[in-house]
């Protein structure tokens, strides 16, 4: 980035109070800003920074009044914070970006495709008959195997390895090390105790928008034809484990190592903490909110719930719950107390053993 | 894929009605085939597509009769779905295999040898001394360390990485990203609070016939000569650790994400869902079955046993406990509504500052 | 390792009784061991081995006395499990550090810098404007971002990807796949319930003495300026998640699989347990011990304290909750005959419903 505070001011629909000729080259707060950086200032307990920052420019309010002497120049806007979230944007736009053409050595396939402007970094690999669309970035040591269709200004980090047959939609981002396509995890029981391989020939399937984190792994689907389907605009953390035949919702939100076991349909919209596990071959519905480390092991039918525990139930319920567990020891005590009183003592051993409840 | 129907036909051992001589690519549901695939018909309710499907040719059973007119070919069969598996799995070894030869850049260092017909994808890494056997297949960016040892017909996917010294048994199958040898984790204490390493010089050995998932860990032994072991047959998903030192045993399923502490032994046939935490120095009994994200602290010594919770018991005792603890509030007033009417007051303060139980 | 068992008497202050020409090129256990191999002997229910083993030399203690024949030179020493320590850590310098060199290809960006006596192995990528100290390891296929910078005598196992301008100290040991700086989990909810990424443009530093197992992945810090730090002497093992601006303390040691959300702050001298747990925003006091898969939701502002549990409290009265519950279907049961024999018997779908507690 190298702007001038001007052409900066421009992009903002701000106003330049000061000298506008000055290069702009990075962003940064208040407090820690130097010559050549930019910052903002929103929160009026911030105010004393602007006395004393080093920033080239800071981004202010229209009608912010000095009270003291400012070294530096102001661009007046009507939200400061927003501005500068526009500026971050653009800047990670131009880092993410900035890499085009490539590197030696990489390796290309026959029949693959590649559009245009597009960063093939070193020692990526490219499989035969793929297709790639304009403005991908692949890193080096990615591994894009044979069949595989990549859509436009989607950014494969360094090591990303999508098996053969893998299709990424456009605009989508995967972190290093993430492993998409991997065989799922289906074995038939012989008789003699071992295990027979069942063929695992599906592929996966991310629509546009979907951000993956890094090191997850997501399984490809059994059957040839069918497709493990992560839907537009979902968000996931690093190091998620998605089975085989799994189908997750538009805008749904996971967070890290979190675990979704075979043929597992997830709604939209859900919003699913980290370590969370969730059974195979369930449906949960759209607008579920399940808190960390929650197992589900049986289908959740009703939108909009909260859920938490193993097997989960309800957040609140759970808690209060758990708040009794906590006194456990005594809540024991006090009914040997009642029996005693009362000369009820039921005997445990015989109890447990037919299993009452 | 390309044979044609009545040489398919002849592999499964079954009749053609209709011309055989048509070329066969792939293999597809009814409902889904196109020209050039191949479906089945086995369960009845599935009729209605043979009469309309795309499909060249469809395995039905020997005694089939068609309503209407059919345009496929048809090969009849004792038994369509299993002769349909078997032609999945004879495709999906012909994709498995199908890659041979050396592709550039790749690398090999002094001493190693391979065998023959194997796939060297590029930017693969053979380091010194290392033995490799027939047909085994090393995709791209694969790392091998020194001194390591392949048997025949393995298959490492991308980016697998074995560390010096760790040995691959046959017809083993380790998806991409996974790591077999790693340090493991061990470190001494000293008395200015910093940790001390203790060197890691044992190997992996990973038997015949195992199947390993994606991005897993699986850390070497501590000390020389001594192996963390994988027996044959065993079957491990994504995201799995294993730690120095452990043994399991022979065709013992993992599921995903599921961890073993160092020095513990696991027994044959087990079977261990998913996000497991298992300490370490344990025995595990063999046939035990242990359900998803339970936590196993002490040794098993019964064979069979299906466990959960954490620490672990008996699944069926934990589902009947769990079932209580979900009316713990309710319980809990229960008794505070018995203690009024008896007159018993327990002092909860003064009970649980005892520790009573 | 080429030394003879003379030189290697010298390295430990040992005297040699026998043959002291005869080289050593490997360590072994007494029970293992050949020739040209050296073990020791400390514990004297192993000294049967000394009258059989083919070790070439064997560690004694000073006062050592054969009763019988020895075929094996003997290096006397006061503390031979303590010298065999020594021997063994040397050994894994050695073999640590025996790689040098650049192997072809690989990549090196511009203005990229150097120390003396690197290793930079086959497609390893550094990019731009990198700083490299002496002695560094940098195993194949390992990724290095641009401006990224690396301390003395690090090692980088394969395939250890570092993002653009993270920063690692002196004397770390990184193990293969692990994501140092990949984006922070951040993304603001829109109206139209889809997600906007939040640019994560801070970085990750790693200060001195650091090992981070494999497959682990570290996020960077959302701000330009800020970092995730970890503080020097930390050990992390495989497969752990730090979220972006997580601190953690010096000398703390985390097993595998734990995840750490964002921004949190463990303290010094933490030892936390495999699979657990911590959620965002919190503050872990210094010296807290943390049990396996536990979830901690809530600040930690006491130090010293041993928690475990869902979300955590103290590990003792954990378990003595725990064997309650294990008891919960027979406390519910005598709670139902108290009930019976006093006439009290409170409608439990009444009270559920009022959320009594």
């Amino acid at each position: 980035m190298e702007f001038s505070i001007s052409q900066i001011a421009a992009m903002l629909g701000g106003e330049v109070t000061g000298d506008g000729s000055e290069k702009i080259h990075m962003l940064a707060k208040i407090q820690d800003a130097r010559k050549g950086q930019i910052a903002f200032l929103s929160n009026p307990k911030y105010e004393q920074f602007i006395y004393t920052t080093n920033a080239s420019a800071v981004i202010v309010k229209n009608d912010f009044q000095a009270r003291k002497n400012i070294s530096c120049a102001l661009i007046r806007v009507d939200d400061p914070y927003s501005s500068f979230t526009t500026l971050l944007e653009e800047y990670h736009k131009l880092i993410s970006f900035q890499k085009t053409g490539i590197e030696q050595p990489s390796f290309i396939g026959e029949n693959s495709i590649t559009g245009s402007n597009i960063y093939r970094g070193a020692f990526s690999y490219i499989g035969s008959n793929v297709t790639i669309g304009d403005n991908v970035k692949i890193y080096p040591q990615v591994f894009i195997g044979d069949n595989a269709i990549i859509g436009d200004n989607t950014i494969l980090h360094p090591n990303v390895k999508l098996y053969a047959g893998t299709r990424v939609g456009a605009n989508c981002v995967i972190h290093a090390g993430t492993v998409i396509g991997s065989d799922g995890f289906g074995f038939a029981p012989q008789e003699d105790g071992t295990y027979k391989t069942i063929p695992q020939l599906g592929n996966v399937l991310i629509e546009d928008n979907v951000t993956i984190g890094a090191n997850s792994t997501i399984d490809c689907a059994t059957l040839m034809g069918d497709s493990t389907i992560i839907r537009k605009g979902v968000k996931m953390d690093n190091l998620i484990q998605v089975a085989h035949n799994v189908e997750i919702g538009s805008n749904t939100v996971i967070a890290a190592q979190t675990g979704i076991s075979g043929s597992t349909k997830i709604g939209e919209n859900c919003v699913i903490a980290g370590q969370v596990g969730i059974a195979g071959h369930l449906i949960i519905a759209s607008n579920t909110s399940v808190g960390a480390q929650a197992g589900i092991a049986k289908s959740i039918k009703d939108e909009g719930q909260k859920l938490i525990g193993y097997p989960v139930f309800d957040v609140k319920q759970y808690f209060r719950s758990y708040a009794v567990f906590k006194q456990l020891p005594d809540l024991h005590y006090r009914l040997r107390q009642l029996e005693k009183l009362t000369g009820v003592s039921s005997s445990v051993s015989d109890i447990s053993q037919n299993g009452s409840n």
